[in-house]
């Protein structure tokens, strides 16, 4: 039953992750408990953990101590969360639902949020740069490093601001493919790589990785494109069919419907192939590559 | 002349920061070029450079070389820098005017001010985990660490959301020194420790430094709530009397300002007796604590 070894792995990862999640941000007493609340808001309870998901299954390849990674895949989520509490603010995309609840700044403020995402993103690194991550420095070095990277003006920050300049400019499919690589793919690329990384994996397999994620990053985005055009809020949990009234370029109004839905089966497959040097280890990852495509929400 | 001495090493200091930045930060011609030219109005050409200053004076105490404590003053600034501009959000403090320019959500939008201090963030981190910054993995490490202590939800982030409670919450001299003991002092404290970190400091010096920039950091903050009161806004290059007008909390108000002036001049005092384990070449650090609260801007 290859969908239910999937499922029951990927729920695990969400289970594994909610958990450390909550014992990172432990319910506060203090004057300033309105800040961690809003933290807790921002990652507990919600989301399909698939950037963590990833960063299991990639150190998994390496068979990499679940404790260690896991560390990782909370950062890795950390950072996700805080990426949504921003781009959710009035003076980015002013969305009020996210995961089926109400956003941070609708629960608390804007200046709640604001702040909520700053302190999530600076947990990111502190929790990466901790000994108990690895044992090895130059490990540690390298996670913060490439996160940093991966999360920064030329990564997702940058691709959040070509996001907003989309509302405004007009941008052919090269143009949309690099903003989706900086705003989705890098975390995402960033997610399998840190497996690799933790891993000690050698050049080759690194670099595998990356390009597995990089083409799996983008069928997943052209299928959350699709979604915003045919899902239903209800199942999707945020607000969908606000690409089209912004006027803006996504794979599916550049492409249309069929053709994108096509490209990111052909993606889901190319993702794939860049699973075949590790063998029967990478089957999970193969089954990946099927849910970004066919999953509702 | 020590007045001489100790405004020269600070104009270099300033000289040197600036010029990091610059090429850190080099003008970008490409579609989120937006993004980077508000990073770098949030960076240049203002200022102070306290916090390099103190990183780089306080390495030197322990030889470190130069061009690698520069790129610890550097980070620091651009967190410091990243938060003055969420500070200055409308949703937060909603400031206009910083070191004598409209603040980067007035000359840009909000949310170009929202990912551009995301992006600054996120860049000094990344700056710490480059092997540029010490050839010791380990070093490296406690750098990013320790930022991220400082910088978080336990530092800087909870003593900026305190601060906003301020504005409601009734706070005795004891929550305001805690306040500002997270909101600025954690990150002058960090400046001093992060010499100490680049120069293998033993625990004990390195203590001594943490201390000398916590009665720094609060002297210096007393000196800030009387500046508010008393400045004119054309010296502080940033609106004056903003605290009264909103009924914040600050040492001057609670203590009025003579005993409010006492008492930094006994904090600047007492930060002075720390550095007596570095004897002469401390003599510039003993200068700053009298800069801090003799300043007029």
């Amino acid at each position: 039953m290859p969908e239910n070894r999937f499922q029951n792995a990927l729920d695990r990862a969400a289970a594994d992750v909610e958990k450390a999640l909550g014992k990172l941000l432990p319910e506060s007493h203090a004057l300033e408990a309105r800040l961690f609340d809003a933290m807790r808001h921002a990652v507990l309870g919600g989301g399909k953990r698939l950037r963590p998901f990833i960063v299991l299954e990639c150190a998994e390849l390496f068979n990499v101590a679940r404790d260690r990674s896991l560390r990782v895949a909370v950062a890795v989520e950390l950072v996700h969360c805080y990426s949504l509490v921003h781009d959710d603010l009035p003076c980015m995309d002013d969305d009020d639902t996210r995961r089926g609840k109400p956003t941070v700044h609708v629960v608390y403020d804007e200046a709640t949020a604001v702040l909520a995402g700053d302190a999530l993103l600076t947990m990111a690194f502190e929790l990466l740069a901790d000994e108990e991550t690895s044992a090895d420095p130059l490990v540690r070095m390298e996670l913060v490093k490439a996160l940093a990277k991966a999360a920064g003006s030329r990564g997702m920050v940058g691709g959040q601001i070509l996001d907003l300049l989309a509302e405004t400019t007009a941008m052919d499919e090269t143009a949309t493919v690099r903003l989706q690589r900086m705003k989705t793919g890098a975390i995402i690329a960033y997610s399998a790589e840190a497996g690799a990384i933790l891993g000690h994996a050698d050049r080759s397999r690194r670099q595998a990785l990356r390009n597995f994620a990089h083409d799996l990053g983008l069928a997943f985005q052209i299928a959350d494109d699709l979604l915003d055009l045919e899902g239903s809020a209800a199942r999707a949990g945020k607000a969908v069919g606000k690409d089209a009234g912004r006027g803006k370029a996504t794979f599916v109004s550049l492409l249309g419907p069929d053709v994108a839905r096509e490209r990111a089966k052909i993606l889901a497959e190319q993702a794939k192939t860049h699973l075949a040097p590790f063998g029967k280890k990478g089957e999970i990852l193969l089954d990946l590559c099927e849910f970004v495509i066919k999953r509702d929400r």
